[in-house]
């Protein structure tokens, strides 16, 4: 039993928005929590006490915490500097925790972006910090074990995604992907309705089977497969067939895997030097500090189970 | 019990490609089928016949059929000229008796669109061909009792959809919608991913907007609403507020459509002077005339309840 103890990995935790859900989550699971993992979570004492006695749950015994600077008064569902200050610090310390090796990956609840800007914080999110930080072309990957997505473009308008698809790029995002996640296999999505309809109906999957064929080359595998029929890779039989999916587009990807797997779905980001997973849910003010708020632990053990396995 | 028996209406049932699952689908469920009105099948009797033999199906006592021209031998699973002409023709006459007023409706099962080509058939399908016999702006909307989704855009390459978005065209598409399917509330989907962030990742969403404006002014309700995030709109608690969406392109309400509901899932004609369904799966070759092939009947009846409802 000792041995199976010691094997636990360490995992950082940043607690995010103190003003939202996330430390009740982190107080509420922490024994589930601590069977996966050895969690460290940044967050001070005197915070912790305050949040606790708020929620009216106990602090675990063997409850191990990174001072993250500082204190102050919660306020339940408020989006304020103070918070945003304190889930900005509380995640980097996990992130300097991970890259002075004294963990082994970083688990990050929600934060809020407007408390980020009231607190000057100048990053959009959590991935957007750890692209400038590292300065590497990171990859968000969303989902549950059944169906991973990873996307190909993100935050960009939807007319700027087409000119995107090009084969040198799809190729280093294939290679960057394949590995940090080693999948056995992947399905590409095409861009376009059907596929493209051999050409009828737009020409950019000609750029994606030509990366498609150069990675597989590289590989010596046939790892990547596609482009598929984005309307109906998501349907059930041919979801038996794949758990990694590329989509090219933001909601491509994420509006199927939302619509299948909600509460469950983390976000994974690939491509750091740090491993890195988060919750695929916000800050939920509206059921901070609340009784009887119904609150899924199901992405946030999903997320620490993707940092452990 | 006469009473209600004379009220059901009468459908006409184009069988599709005579070399593909439709015959099928129509011997096996008709007795389900003459329940929920009185059919019409468009198949002259010398093929209804063979498929009969060929499917080890009797046909029912009381089958009635249109004689759609002509009879030819049955190739199981393979694309042919005869065959091809052959589907057409059912389906023109199942469009005549609706138009002539001998029908309510017309239920259409899968037609092959290279056998169309190979005989000659200048259409690419069914929609196409209704649009222009009857030079109509129809509206494509697929889905189940639990979810429709209409498309705004639909066989067009994705580059070509963001310059499509302009408030007097959805104002229109919006009208037309209404008035054919009269719903109580419609989600109206945004174009970019989060729906534009307040116009940080594009800014279509105002035409968007100001459509949905109008249409209200207009219907004097609140019917359309809207902009959603087209990433979020389909997870389970979403769900439960719409049963009507309108996505703005193909795969943005195809894919999670598809995913959640495949089986069931019918292909509505909106716009016509007559009323169209379809079934939305394609003519299955590689199950046509085998035994045990497990076919799926949901969208065959879905499709013609949605007639008589």
């Amino acid at each position: 039993m000792t041995s199976l103890t010691d094997a636990k990995k360490t995992i950082a935790i940043s607690v995010g928005d103190i003003n939202g859900i996330g430390i009740e989550l982190v107080l509420k699971n922490h024994n589930e929590v601590a069977k996966l993992c050895n969690p460290i979570y940044c967050i001070n004492d005197e915070l912790l006490t305050q949040a606790s006695k708020l929620l009216e749950l106990e602090i675990p015994t063997n409850f191990k915490t990174y001072p993250t600077y500082k204190n102050f008064k919660i306020k339940a569902g408020e989006v304020t500097e103070k918070s945003g200050f304190f889930s900005y610090l509380s995640f980097l310390d996990a992130i300097n925790l991970a890259t002075d090796g004294k963990v082994d990956g970083i688990c990050t609840l929600p934060i809020n972006k407007k408390a980020w800007q009231k607190a000057g914080v100048h990053y959009v999110g959590h991935t957007d910090m750890l692209r400038d930080i590292f300065k590497k072309d990171a990859i968000m990957m969303l989902g549950c074990t059944e169906m991973f997505v990873a996307l190909y473009t993100e935050h960009i308008p939807l007319k700027d995604v087409p000119k995107e698809i090009e084969a040198k790029k799809l190729y280093s995002f294939f290679k960057n992907f394949y590995t940090f996640e080693n999948p056995k296999k992947v399905a590409v999505l095409g861009l376009n309705p059907h596929a493209g309809d051999d050409g009828v109906l737009g020409d950019e999957e000609k750029e994606i089977i030509k990366a498609i064929q150069k990675i597989n080359k590289t590989l010596g595998s046939e790892i990547f497969q596609g482009p598929f029929v984005p309307d109906t890779i998501f349907t059930p039989n041919s979801r038996k067939n794949f758990n990694y999916f590329i989509a090219m587009y933001h909601d491509q990807g994420l509006a199927p895997l939302k619509a299948l797997h909600f509460e469950e779905g983390i976000n994974v980001t690939l491509g750091l030097p740090i491993k890195r997973t988060s919750v695929d849910h916000g800050t939920a003010f509206d059921k901070a500090y609340k009784k009887n708020n119904n609150l899924s632990n199901l992405s946030y053990l999903n997320a620490i189970k993707k940092l452990v396995e």
